[in-house]
């Protein structure tokens, strides 16, 4: 008869390959699927959904758990029966009446906002709104019971385990002390040079072997992953099989090439997460920043460091023709370009944290039940006026109304950009300070040294640790935003 | 509380759903997949056979079907039934160990199979089938015991529900009363025209095109189906979503246009099955050689016929560029060139009869226990001399180790591509006595009556009725494989 802990193991073998087929399937229907089939195979991963709930719901799984903690484990399993644990109490948390009420207004509220952003249409996409954050805050109160926390942070516990909103207050609240100031000087100083645009058009296969060369240089494994193309860029499949994918604007390539870069951060990721623990939730990544983490390391350390665009320069002019703005200098000021705008996802690495910020302040508040819906344009309007001197009165498609995670009650999220940008910026520090030639590497391409580095501190440990204990044994510190603040000082305002 | 038939309903509509996972899984693993993601796909789609076994053979299953079965139902709902009973009764009839050590002497010998054929290596080969046939023999008998019928008439159900070996043999064995002079006959007559061969390449793009032109003709509906690359054509996926393969060769365009065309034909009938009974047995395809009758239409009815040549060949011409080849006479007799050989999938509609008939021969005869493994080649070189005039003696890569079907036990296929090619031929006649004008339609491209007809007669039925009531219903006789003879008499003599 096996351990209760090798019971466990086996069920949770079991839904990891469940997963497996919804993550495939999930891909094809980004990249593959005619538009028909969608009603069939929604219908069919929401099938798997309430199997894979149910299996993990079932009391046995309960009574294996409080068994298996009662056994004698080596360390990487009992760090696996924290997981198992914590993965049971999220599903047994909530009452399916309200996972199920909350997916369907969730859907109907994503499903009108795509119609509702275009029209600018804040009354109707608001109603809907209000229902999702009626729910949310239930399901949060129902989490909060739980941890014992408050309502917002554990709702940040599900993307970030440990993470509070006391610890963001402080590290969001100092950066709001430097960010305005520095983006304003750098927005000057940049507003001296000059800048010339590539012109093209760019074909689309010479921007897909582009990518495909800088996926090489980054390590990408093609035995056991691809890039494909979707309408939003993402990075999915399985640690086997891992799918990236970008799209492609024949007018402008940087946009394709940088987002082929960040999710190959992903990606590399996902296919070094530790193959011993396989099917294991141990060894899934550990959280949703350091997930973020691994791609911005790789799109704003790496990617776009003056070193690393020198090396792919040649690369760059043989795909898509040498010209006047593929001049080197030129080139490392088009991906290094600062514009405080309306739109998060086109945001540069300066603007960014300033979108973040101001989302997080304002879901916090929403779910606490600080604020209501009525009360998020004008917040919105006042803090995008105050971080990036933006007016966005009355625009609800740019402004409030302009992402997607909202409308299905995705709140808690957010953070985890900035997050992953701080982590990725100590991350990088620590490995140019174990690797004092880094420069020159980067510059001839060996990038190797760096990826074992990752490989050693990071991507091997899969979720054995936690994100506070990772980032501590790979860079001797818990988070500290100082990290973040020096790397854009020194690439935004010294270089 | 809902009824035993609904109950049943129920968990076939769950089963369904997962299916749709693995049938898009499987498609994946085909036509996308990196080679590195194979073991864990094989072990997802491993696991879910699993699960759908483990629902499927449920106590519970049985005593529903037991009580469905007291209950007043319509005549669909009583159809459903039976399929779900067959469905049923095929789980459970076989022990899981019977079942697993089948799948791992076969999945062994297929593996070890696709060395040694290109080896010539029958005695590795046959030492590995040996096993495969001894289970498959166990499994027969099971079969044989619940059916109240010989071992090899067990297996043919599966695929062939309803159909014997004595009418196998009586079909079969009329056929082989003609087929052979037929043959030489043809050969005579063809050698006496002359052939120009196309001169390529033909690049790939064009003959995508044209694959998908032609797929516009054949009425497929891209809104719930693609055309993508496989190394091996098939028609996959769900009726919502049909995914059609095809592997192109840059010199040679016919038999990538040809092979569209019939796979079109699988995907119109998986298409148009009935949408009011999704996600039950009796919503899906009637018998594998039903299947291959629709394809068979397509291709040799229909694509290879004279008025459907020129209605395509514009199209030809535009995507491959004119050249002498493409004249009409020559085109059409391109497409319908007879030429013996050793190989079954290469085969001519003339010569393909043969090669079903001959390993329909050896494999009851195996499977009853007349003949062992052993015996194999000599009755296979016996028998290709007397149906073909061709000496395999020694060449068992192209003799009796070609085909994958056996590798893994697949005995009582092969009858159904010969019994589709009847079925065809019976229901165009049916056709061409329903449409008069039906020659003109289709120079002129008009095939929606065609269509509608197969939709009236085959689509939308499903499983709702047996075969042979289905048959009878479409053409009012049951098969007569006199309209096969008939229609290769018209097409190669008498043209």
């Amino acid at each position: 008869m096996s351990s209760a802990y090798q019971q466990l193991s086996a069920i949770f073998q079991r839904l990891s390959r469940f997963s497996h087929l919804s993550a495939i399937a999930g891909c094809d229907m980004q990249t593959t699927m005619p538009p028909g089939g969608s009603r069939a195979r929604g219908e069919a991963l929401a099938e798997m959904s309430v199997l894979q709930h149910e299996i993990l719901t079932d009391k046995r799984v309960g009574d294996l758990i409080q068994e298996a903690e009662q056994q004698s484990l080596n360390d990487v399993d009992r760090a696996n029966l924290l997981e198992i644990r914590r993965a049971y109490q999220q599903a047994t948390l909530l009452p399916a009446s309200l996972v199920e009420a909350k997916s369907i207004a969730g859907s109907h509220c994503e499903h009108a906002w795509r119609q509702q952003r275009p029209a600018n249409d804040w009354k109707g996409f608001s109603a809907n709104l209000k229902e999702v954050v009626r729910l949310s805050r239930e399901e949060a109160q129902l989490r909060a019971d739980a941890n014992g926390s408050s309502r917002y942070d554990a709702l940040l516990d599900v993307f970030e385990p440990g993470m509070t909103s006391a610890k963001l207050d402080s590290t969001f609240g100092e950066l709001k002390t430097w960010l305005p100031d520095l983006l304003q000087q750098v927005v000057e100083k940049q507003s001296q040079q000059e800048i010339i645009h590539p012109k093209g058009p760019f074909p689309v296969n010479a921007q897909r072997e582009l990518g495909l060369d800088i996926m090489k240089v980054l390590g990408f494994d093609f035995n056991h992953g691809r890039l494909d193309v979707s309408a939003h860029p993402f990075c999915g499949g399985v640690p086997e099989d891992v799918r990236i994918t970008t799209r492609y604007n024949e007018n402008e390539f940087l946009s394709a090439m940088m987002g082929v870069i960040h999710e190959t951060g992903h990606a590399r990721y996902e296919q070094n997460l530790p193959q011993q623990w396989r099917g294991q939730p141990v060894a899934l990544a550990r959280s949703t920043a350091i997930h973020e983490s691994q791609s911005l390391f790789m799109e704003m350390q790496l990617g776009r460091s003056r070193e690393f665009l020198q090396r792919m320069l040649p690369q760059v002019k043989i795909q898509m023709g040498d010209q006047p703005a593929l001049q080197s200098d030129n080139f490392v000021r088009l991906t290094q370009q600062v514009k405080p705008g309306y739109i998060r996802v086109d945001a540069d690495e300066l603007s960014y944290p300033a979108h973040v910020v101001l989302r997080y302040e304002i879901e916090r508040a929403l779910i606490e039940g600080e604020i209501e819906v009525d009360d998020i344009p004008a917040l919105w309007d006042e803090k995008m006026q105050q971080s990036l001197g933006i007016d966005t009165r009355g625009n609800y498609r740019d402004g409030c109304m302009q992402d997607i995670h909202w409308t299905d009650g995705a709140f808690g999220y957010f953070p985890t950009y900035t997050l992953g940008a701080m982590y990725a910026a100590q991350l990088f520090q620590a490995v140019k300070k174990a690797i004092p030639q880094l420069s020159e590497l980067i510059r001839e391409g060996d990038l190797q040294p760096v990826f074992n580095w990752l490989q050693q501190n990071i991507w091997q440990h899969g979720s054995r640790f936690s994100t506070e204990q990772l980032l501590l044994n790979a860079t001797g510190e818990a988070l500290n935003p100082h990290y973040f603040r020096q790397h854009l000082e020194q690439r935004y305002l010294h270089n």
